[in-house]
């Protein structure tokens, strides 16, 4: 299988070089080609997506994507919106056609400490938040800056909808067998319209599955008040933007978070966090979340889940052994990577 | 002077009660005046914000908001979006012409045991949520609900950002200074326009006002990651919906948390909990956040802080004498109100 690599910007590099150590460990037949994105594409290639890339994603079978952007200050913000690096991405998802962003947040037994709340509250949380990916206020073309107005349109259609509820109904099956679709409907339009498609699209065919809806509000409170009530979470692309980065926070390190992003055709494996300017290139950055993204794309993407599997396992005994300096441990990016790949072993 | 009040649904009658023998405690002279909202008006009137009401208002100088809104599965949120409850409080928000939310989150010393957050975490946060109450995708003309495919449209104009900018540079002033302005620039054309003219704004008006802007996903995280770092924020409405109701479960009870909203005209003051109905008309829900709230409508709605700040201490120390249940106490919502009234005297 062909796995496309895009390193990116910031301490995307680092960290990619990190998970493509590891899939190369366990799996030494993937082809591996590495390409640009982000705000070192434009640079070099004058567009954050460009051709080159591209063409690549024709034929890849997944792509393992670092992190883009630069510095609040950087140049590349004052750049038309399309060339900025952030287009890059959101180009990317397009031409790969990922509509379903799923973001595992599980609090590791024994990591309680690192979360923001209390023990009790943050012990064995184990939340998928299903993103929308595609749609929404995102992409819509209907947008316009002018003198002194401007609008977006949050749009749906019942397809949009379905196809993504079918993600989340399809995981809820392999877990606690619930979802809770979150929407504004008490106000919104293409709310109402969200939370009719996801309840008809239950009651036609995932009977077994309970499904309840809330607020995108009050979800907001309690998902911090009692993560634990939620198995997963299915929502449109602003509030899943919104509430999936507020999650990420409960397990105490974005460093600990991957993603997988999945469609019709090969699926995108990022971790959640940024591009860290302020430390790229010294080597300290944590690539557990880039390496469990490559777990991620073992398992969702090449469908090998016993590789995932000794990601996942090899990941959890480096975190004990060898913690980074994100967790209050001391291992660099290279240390951290040798626990993994010897853990493999 | 004259307030309404408008005890609505639920809880919000018995609430909205304890508040009104607070407000003629510390005001006697105050003419008030009760009238229906929400569903309960629905049932009587036909209408969540009837005529009636409607036209109380035109020479209110304040109004007193209880809550609204029926459980779940209650046969009100079945009816044509504008006849359910919440319409009403959209209608009365946009009648009063209130554009600004102020929403003060305080964790009270003594009182950090209630965060859901670590108590170092949670320990001297002080933020003020402005958000902006009459724009936005809330209230725009240009939706649709129609066959497989619906929309809502996100449209700000500079007259729109600026004034409910200028109530944040203000309070701001009154506090440490510091202003976050929040929005998804870096995907959204209506919040390069907030972003921007929030800017011009303070660099023509506030220039002793320190200013940062960030990403509303970005800002989910830090609130809860490290809420201390905020003094003022200001938003849009829908972001400042999802952040104020987050921020406001720091300190730990909803039934803590009054609200001011600001405009042109009368202000309009309420509890931010909502309308709980499983415990209505058992006398036991928490009324300090109503009773809160007509502290705020003295302080910015009648110009009168010696009365707000006799309330407000009276309330802290009923809070620490007779908490309510919510709290972990015993107080019934009688023996509060009665607490505050003889802490008043
Ligand atoms: C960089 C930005 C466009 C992006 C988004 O909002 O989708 C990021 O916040 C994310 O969640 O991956
Ligand atoms: C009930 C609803 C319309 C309202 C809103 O979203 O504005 C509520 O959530 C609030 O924040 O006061």
């Amino acid at each position: 299988s062909k796995v496309v690599t895009l390193p990116g910007d910031g301490i995307g590099p680092e960290i990619t070089a990190a998970a493509v150590a590891v899939l190369r460990e366990v799996a030494p037949d993937l082809t591996l080609e590495e390409h640009a994105i982000g705000g070192g594409a434009y640079d070099q290639y004058g567009d954050p997506l460009p051709p080159r890339t591209r063409d690549a994603l024709k034929d890849a079978d997944a792509v393992l994507l670092g992190t883009v952007g630069g510095a609040h200050d950087s140049p590349w913000n004052s750049l038309p919106r399309a060339l900025r690096p952030e287009s890059g991405l959101l180009a990317l998802r397009k031409e790969l056609g990922c509509y379903a962003n799923l973001r595992p947040v599980r609090v590791q037994p024994g990591l309680e400490h690192l979360s923001p709340l209390k023990p009790d509250l943050a012990r064995g949380v184990d939340i998928l938040i299903v993103r929308e990916l595609l749609g929404g206020i995102y992409f819509d073309g209907d947008r316009q800056i002018e003198g002194g107005a401007a609008y977006n349109t949050m749009r749906y259609t019942t397809p949009e909808v379905e196809r993504v509820a079918k993600v989340a109904f399809w995981a809820a099956e392999q877990r606690k067998g619930r979802v809770t679709s979150v929407d504004k409907a008490n106000v919104l339009e293409v709310s109402e319209l969200w939370r009719r498609d996801v309840q008809a699209l239950r009651d036609r065919s995932y009977r077994t599955v309970h499904l309840n809806h809330e607020y995108v509000d009050s979800v907001a409170m309690l998902i911090v008040a009692n993560p634990s009530r939620y198995d997963v979470i299915v929502t449109e692309n602003l509030f899943g933007d919104i509430l999936s980065d507020l999650a990420a926070v409960i397990p105490g390190s974005l460093g600990l978070m991957p993603s997988a992003s999945l469609g019709d055709g090969a699926g995108l494996f990022e971790p959640i966090h940024g591009s860290a300017p302020d430390i790229a290139g010294k080597g300290i950055a944590n690539p557990a979340a880039a390496i469990q993204s490559a777990g991620m794309l073992l398992r969702h993407g090449l469908k090998r889940p016993d590789a995932a599997n000794q990601i996942d396992r090899a990941v959890a005994l480096a975190l004990r052994a060898h913690p980074t300096r994100d967790l209050g441990g001391q291992a660099d990016t290279a240390t951290f990577t040798r626990a993994v790949l010897s853990a493999l072993e």
